[in-house]
């Protein structure tokens, strides 16, 4: 394919892409829900938030490129959305990529969501691939008034949308070091397939996870020494916030990525030494009863000529030399911390 | 040997090497075959793309070196094929050279063609080393006007043939992953030498790719810092894009060497699995019936004394003791979950 | 939660937060307790520092943010307590973040408390988690004029407050070096599942000591590089000296860290010995008696014509040769150095 | 040892150092040769090639070197053969020291001959510590006035120089990528302890290897950006071009130690598949007869009372029960895919 | 304790430390021994070199430091004797630590001494913690103006004293690599836990080193970009070596590390090695008589019809039968390469 055609290679299908609009300042705030393509650009001085779910319409992102003036290849990032978090500077805006991160409980199965972000003069234009709102909690504070974001202008609420995403990595962070705990428990109680099983996958999580969020740090980085036309500077410490935010998480990560090496060695430890006791039992029966066999076999012979056979006691001291043969093994293991 | 001699050093032969010539701007387009070494400069002011295939013909490309003062340490670089990605800057043109990879889907080898690239001022010169013409869809492309590429200069023809190269890279990684999937189930299934071996194999597939892959990606670093003459404004922004493939091709890459080494600690698992489960087998057996043969042992003896022999029900009596002893055992052996 | 609102997320909970306010310069020095909202901003020109134990009135910092003019997101900081250690340049004053470790020695567990410091003009305000003072030595100088604190400003304060939390750390890597010692002794003696589970606790415990460390060092670095309004030129080789010792205790504890991978290998590698010794134990047994028992075997046979059974001495030699084996399977494997 | 003292520290002896003086400019060529101390500077416009060949004559050493003013710190490294490759700056040339090698095939043992190198203004000093010529060819090409090597300066002869001993280190490569596929092929078919003998050999070789061409990129980045006095600027792109040669050394020698340890893997697991398959042997065989051995056991029993013996097909039905155990273990162990 | 309070941490006491003060320049010198606190300042134009030797009279290093104007946190750094190499720059001088190693032979243990350095204008103060005299022979080397030391100034002698410490680092590299070289031996001749208990001392020990040499680099290399006041242009150019010796002791240790690690390999592998022969002579032995046993004990079975018993040459058929069982499993066990 030539690079400049526009194709959705998402697997998420929305069957009428809804485009919300919300017009806001610290006074006055409004919201609309637009289908189709009829989408406006505002032309007013609040400032306007454009957010589309659902990406499948390849002509309703195209049209909302053109009337943006989204460059080409920001549009094919957009949809192409198995992207890597990206930061890209052009002249009339701000584009950035992000990975909301969502984690099945049950199946430890993580659902990845590509959300893009135009940030212009004055507006901000968002794309979620589906069709369920990540920022519902964001748009319910616009209209609340709550905490400073009505005051502020678009690359607040840019900030507070990233916001969002980031705080959802250290729920998953929380759920999967509950996980790793109860694991361990389990491993120390019984080590077997299933746990393997579970540190295998919990491996491919984290390391699906890392892909996403090590370079939104970059991103944030970048997007922190921004600082002109679209970024104000008092916002600037905030965004350099979300970077620390950013860099407690993949601390946060890395950490149980070692607690998990570390389970994984113990995994193969506990093995080991099941298989030690295992080895330890084999060779305690057969050290003990290898050469009383031997014994007995000795009196079962025919010769014609065995003296023993013929004592009266011989059965009787037989028995005990060997259940002193036994004993002696036993001590010898005691002693060997084999029992 | 002397370090100025031109020599080939590659596999591939082509009996007549063609050097196919297009010259276009965006309004009219001409495709010219040559044989030998009959290759003139072009003059117009439309772009040119010289394109050679085959590179066993040592005249022809120092013809075409000294048609186009192509320095000859570059003219080296082109027939060496061994060379790694390289990026140099002549004070009459920019020399690059990358890899083009094929992967055989099923003996997974790879086949690898240098591809050497020399962008002057508004002409463009291609090197294959093989017949099989690589920038096909590129040609159907300029031919149809399709997308930007008439309408932009030999920068942007150089971008689209980078493009070309490295969205191969991600059909590699597609296929390799699918391999790697299907190896994860069969390993989970019967971990077997055929296992091992594949992972071994891939390993050795991942480093190929990865030593063809790696440099490329600072040729394009250096290549989207690089703008004046021969690298128009616009096009920056697209050779950036191309660096971004490529830093996700490499991510992807070292997240499937990740996976590749998990599988490896699966197989290695599955293997100390499968040893403890003979091992218990062996021990089960071992532990119940060695202590069994012993008691019978005892009453095979032939002393003239052995009370036990001459009661009625001593024989039965024996039976219900080896029972009870086996019986225990096995209790013991389910307890410790050997069972 | 909007990203502006404020919860203390820790676990310790203080009754009556306590505010200690300590005026001083070289001649004299004055110690207030205050209790609740009444916090006022010294306005003399001693250098004053306000120090908080408790964190769980959230009104309280509110409040003595407002006083002081700390911006919002540093009270954020101080506020959620599993903040990483961090460093922030405001305009009215430096802001850092550190965290003060104590080890159980029993039971080797790491109890951790953020401390967050605000260094104004001539003012210092520092937020422990806990009622228990850490800063009880400092206090103590204070008032002894001990040292050079009492004729230097408040940047010569912030500086020995940290070196007493850095001087603990000391303390924790003297203790737990004393820890692997006793570990590797008792691992050369017995080589037992305590001695892993010790293991696996420590380097949980080094994760968590380095995660508290590593970013210090960081913040350590850029306080040293401040000069200005807050800090003075003749405190900063001071503070470099501070760097130095961080340098030191992360070298410590990567020396440990190598430790007790050493360790590790050498616990290992023990148990292999183990195994292999249970190994030889019941390879020996078996390897001489499973034949000697095969020879009783072949003379207990009934057949009817078993000349060797009856012979006079056939018995007697019977044992000769099996001493024979016996004592050659012996003397083999005293060469193969199994005995 | 005060540090200044001159001793020569290697192994090489050669009788009668040689020193080899060429003056060449690209009409003419001369070649002298010189015994002991008398070695005069060149005074004529001619480039100057002194090339001396055996180390251990100090006296000869200190002579040249205070002929052409080398610093006593140079003269010390030309002397200490165990020198690390090398790059030093005096006002009066340019001082760099490298490492000839050669493999030898059968025994994969290294030769190392260190070469140090003087570039004056319009001479260049050479010191090898063997008596065999490193640089006949070079030599050969300058009488035959072969490439450019004529036209040009002191500073591209010094270019040819070292590639002649680069061009060396992909030679070695060779012969040990070679070593490694037999080595390969080997383990395939029969892992044992030769093998494991030749991965550790190698390993050693690598380690060697590396030791001698890691400094040396350095020395050449460091050689590519100096321009001025002893370096012309036309040279600076051959000598950017030995950089590149260099790169490529140490990425084959990290392909192949990566190759290397995946070979000591594939070895691993040859060797615990082999002792897995004992383990099987082992298992089978014992787990079929025990059980089997315990049966006859019980009816070589002497008691007076046992019905069974007395049957007229009890021992054939023994024989039958017998077998029909032994066939379900054998089905048993087909269907663990032991057999 | 208060950071500014002087103390003692060294475990080496002097009963008398001695301060050893020398007078020089390229005509004469003069040698004092001075005892306790009376230790003038030089105010000639010699260089002097003060050279103290026992460091538990805190006292003492007061006043040394009071008289040289040393600054107090150097003082302590003096007197810590667990400190690491620095460097630390002040405006009358220049203050560096280093650490001399000297390995005990025999029992591998190393022996740490800090050595202190101040160097001021026109002198040298050097602190050792022991009696014993590190600089013995630059003292030898000053007295009889051997070398440039006597026309040189102070900063050429701190490059003299830390020359000497270095070297040393050079001959405990010789000796720990003949160590290794006779361990390899030794592991190849019988791997036994004293090899195993040798390579974890010896990875201990390493790591040690590394902790004394590396931060030492960091130190030179920051002496080595001094140049002003208190070092010399000239002087650089040594201290530059000292950095390239440095360099290769590192190298050189590092080298070390990897044969360790290889070595350690090596110890596992035949570890395996030997618990595979184990298991094979086991397996052997088992396979063989186990059946063979079966036989004869179904001929000692009491049955009153078993008609083979009863054949003339039935017991000669069975050792036939028997002779033949163990020669094919001998075949078998000779093709499987176990024997």
């Amino acid at each position: 394919m030539p690079p400049e055609t526009l194709v959705y290679t998402g697997e998420m299908q929305v069957e009428n892409p809804d485009v919300t609009i919300m017009h806001y300042n610290d006074v006055t705030i409004s919201e609309k829900l637009l289908r189709g393509l009829d989408c406006p650009l505002s032309t007013s001085d609040m400032t306007t938030w454009y957010d589309v779910r659902g990406l499948n319409d390849v002509k309703l992102i195209e049209h909302i490129g053109q009337t943006f003036h989204i460059h080409p290849l920001a549009l094919e990032d957009i949809l192409h959305t198995s992207q890597r978090p990206k930061w890209e500077d052009y002249h009339n805006g701000i584009f950035l990529v992000a990975r909301a991160l969502r984690l099945n409980d049950k199946t430890l199965e993580l659902v990845m969501e590509q959300v893009s972000l135009f940030l212009g003069a004055g507006f901000i234009v968002t794309f979620q691939e589906d069709e369920h709102d990540l920022f519902h909690a964001v748009r319910e504070r616009l209209h609340r008034a709550q905490g400073k974001v009505r005051q502020k202008k678009a690359d607040y609420l840019t900030y507070t949308l990233l916001d969002t995403i980031i705080d959802d990595y250290f729920l998953i962070l929380d759920k999967t070091e509950e996980v790793i705990e109860n694991l361990e428990e389990q491993i120390l109680r019984d080590a077997n397939k299933t746990s393997r099983n579970k540190i295998y996958q919990l491996k491919r999580l984290f390391s699906d996870i890392r892909r996403a969020v090590l370079p939104l740090r970059d991103v944030i980085g970048r997007f922190s020494r921004e600082e002109g036309v679209f970024v104000e500077h008092s916002t600037n410490l905030f965004i350099r916030d979300l970077h620390d935010h950013l860099t407690q998480v993949i601390e946060g990560l890395d950490n149980q990525r070692d607690m998990l090496s570390n389970l994984h060695e113990l995994y193969n430890s506990e093995l080991s030494n099941k298989s030690n006791h295992v080895m330890k039992v084999l060779t305690i029966v057969s050290a003990i009863f290898i050469p009383l066999t031997f014994i007995v076999g000795v009196y079962g012979t025919n010769f014609d000529v065995l003296p023993e056979l013929h004592y009266k006691n011989s059965y009787f001291v037989m028995w005990i030399v060997m259940v002193l043969i036994a004993a002696l093994q036993l001590i010898y293991f005691r002693k060997k911390k084999w029992l």
